[in-house]
């Protein structure tokens, strides 16, 4: 294959196998040089919005917007859809992250937290009076829990009156979401869309752009080039606000056409049969051991495994290294002593195992 | 060739000659997989800041920081730059964009006006007491007006209190600014630099950090992760607070290297050279004329023509389109009576000089 190393990261991670020929094609139609104001821009922005509402069962009341990071639409939302009072669920660095923007934008913010490692207690979870916006992150990147989607519905039906974000940064397109329960849901594109950084995508409804525009009434700064209001009026005609990386949204537009293709079902099926075999070898490995303990909260798409024995972690990570394969070292603190794994649907079957008979490998040395 | 067209719009435009084989090489290496967090990464981020700096005579004392689009930087600039007063030198729509966003923010912005296709009056302008920040646009993309560099230093002289800010989106890398006038500096890559959409480019000076510093001791909001202070902490090691457009930034290394090869002085004087005979022909066109009167204030990189006979300005974008090149339409209201035509280093002067003689043929014909 002549590739120095495969990328089983936790994002940016492998690109679909057919990023580099769509970036030919890229080429030969001047993807590089077309006006973001032009017709040619608006039906890559329409294709990238039909493939992904197929791909994701968004339906027409929800926009779909692009952005350059997730990290972004923290803000945007916190700005656009709470004057006062948000809540948040924190188990891991991201919806952690989340939080303290909110407290950086001076809201009151609540934290509804778990340990490292642990879920959520979302299932009864009842806000506080007044909550605007709840915030849950469906995936945690960094420590590899994932939230049943029907338990986030729940939330929704147990606080009917705030709005619902879902930060799905690392488990696009795997999870099924119902979207009468999700007012706004958001990822980016390096992780299981297997494309190159620098694209986020925020889907928002009505409520969303009814509750920014109320905001914005009573004298709000919902911010400028990010007011949800002007986000919709040009998203209306497949416009963006700025220029957009408009090479990453007809990169998008591909892959998730080539999803469609192969269907997310079936997608959905390969993602957690590769994690059954994963989770079963992490299980069986000497000195190391799953790190969400519940098998019911362990995400499908980044597996975080700890060790029980000092360099194990380490030792792993060489292992797979001598095999041409790159994971994930452990996140912030834990860096030394955990490690994770990505299983996004550019992972092939073949690969993974590979990384899996490498691990085994090891353990049988 | 087998390219459809090449295009000489005011950006997106034509890709620097050498992008396709950087993208190419960037496959291989596998620049769309590698963590942003990785020390592959922090050596792309410090090559694109030593070439920029060696092209554009940026100094130490000036930070480089990487955003996604320009337009993103008046907010963040507005946020981490301004209390309560900014003024701004409106005489196009990027201009007048910049303003409205401040008073989107809420603050007291001043406007000094320039008609459409006129200088701003910037060699004596005194700002009112308090002014922050004072904002200028080098290049005006809408209108085709250039403030010589010369001129933008005399602001600061005059107004030393004050931050100066440039918007130099669609001159860069021709202009040489003198960086001890300009606090921050600011453009995007998709014009002047050849570049695909989606990175931005902010450079900032201590002074600004040490503005945004004191606001937000203050208690001011100066964004989540467009906080100055977290931007430059994450600069100093080479990294940004967001997931960057990593591939962008390898290809801004790459082509500002190349453009160093080159030479800044010759990407300047070559650039001198066609405007030159850009104006020359659109002097003498018949039904057209340069809308900037005053020679001094032309822009050596975007030359807008307005019609002086109903329909000339669509005759020719017809002309050139028939010669296989897309140049711009006029701006927003000026969108059928005007047209622009951009000279940016990736054009080359073939290029350009067949434009022109499309141009000519036309009146000839």
């Amino acid at each position: 294959m002549g590739r120095k190393a495969f990328y089983l990261t936790p994002g940016p991670s492998e690109l679909y196998f057919t990023v580099e020929s769509w970036l030919k094609q890229a080429f030969k139609e001047d993807i590089g040089s077309i006006s973001h104001r032009s017709a040619d821009f608006k039906k890559i922005y329409e294709e990238a919005d039909g493939n992904l509402r197929a791909l994701l069962g968004i339906p027409q009341g929800h926009t779909i917007l692009f952005t350059n990071s997730a990290t972004e639409i923290f803000q945007h939302l916190l700005l656009n859809c709470v004057e006062k009072r948000s809540a948040h669920f924190v188990n891991g660095a991201f919806s952690e992250r989340f939080y303290e923007y909110a407290l950086m934008l001076g809201l009151d913010a609540r934290k509804v937290a778990a340990p490292f490692g642990g879920p959520c207690p979302v299932e009864d979870f009842q806000a506080q009076e007044d909550t605007e916006l709840i915030c849950v992150t469906h995936n945690e990147t960094s420590s590899g829990v994932m939230i049943p989607e029907h338990n986030i519905a729940q939330i929704k039906a147990n606080n009917p009156g705030s709005l619902l974000a879902v930060d799905a940064v690392s488990s696009i397109p795997y999870p099924k979401f119902d979207f009468n329960a999700v007012d706004s849901m958001f990822f980016s594109v390096q992780k299981g869309m297997g494309l190159p950084a620098g694209l986020g995508v925020w889907i928002v409804n009505e409520a969303c752009a009814e509750k920014s525009a109320r905001l914005k009434e009573s004298g709000q700064i919902t911010g400028t080039y990010t007011d949800l209001e002007e986000m919709l009026v040009q998203a209306e005609k497949f416009q963006t606000v700025t220029t957009p990386n408009v090479l990453g949204i007809y990169l998008l537009a591909k892959v998730s056409g080539d999803m469609l293709t192969k269907g997310a079902d079936v997608i959905r099926a390969e993602t957690e049969n590769k994690a059954g075999i994963g989770y079963y070898v992490l299980e069986n490995l000497p000195g190391m051991k799953p790190l969400v303990e519940a098998k019911t909260y362990r995400s499908k798409t980044v597996l975080v495994a700890e060790e029980t024995q000092e360099g194990a972690a380490a030792a792993c990570l060489a292992r797979l290294k001598e095999a041409g394969i790159e994971a994930g070292d452990g996140y912030g603190p834990y860096k030394k002593t955990q490690i994770r794994i990505a299983n996004f649907p550019t992972h092939s079957k073949e690969l993974f195992e590979k990384a899996m008979d490498a691990l085994e490998a090891r353990s049988k040395a």
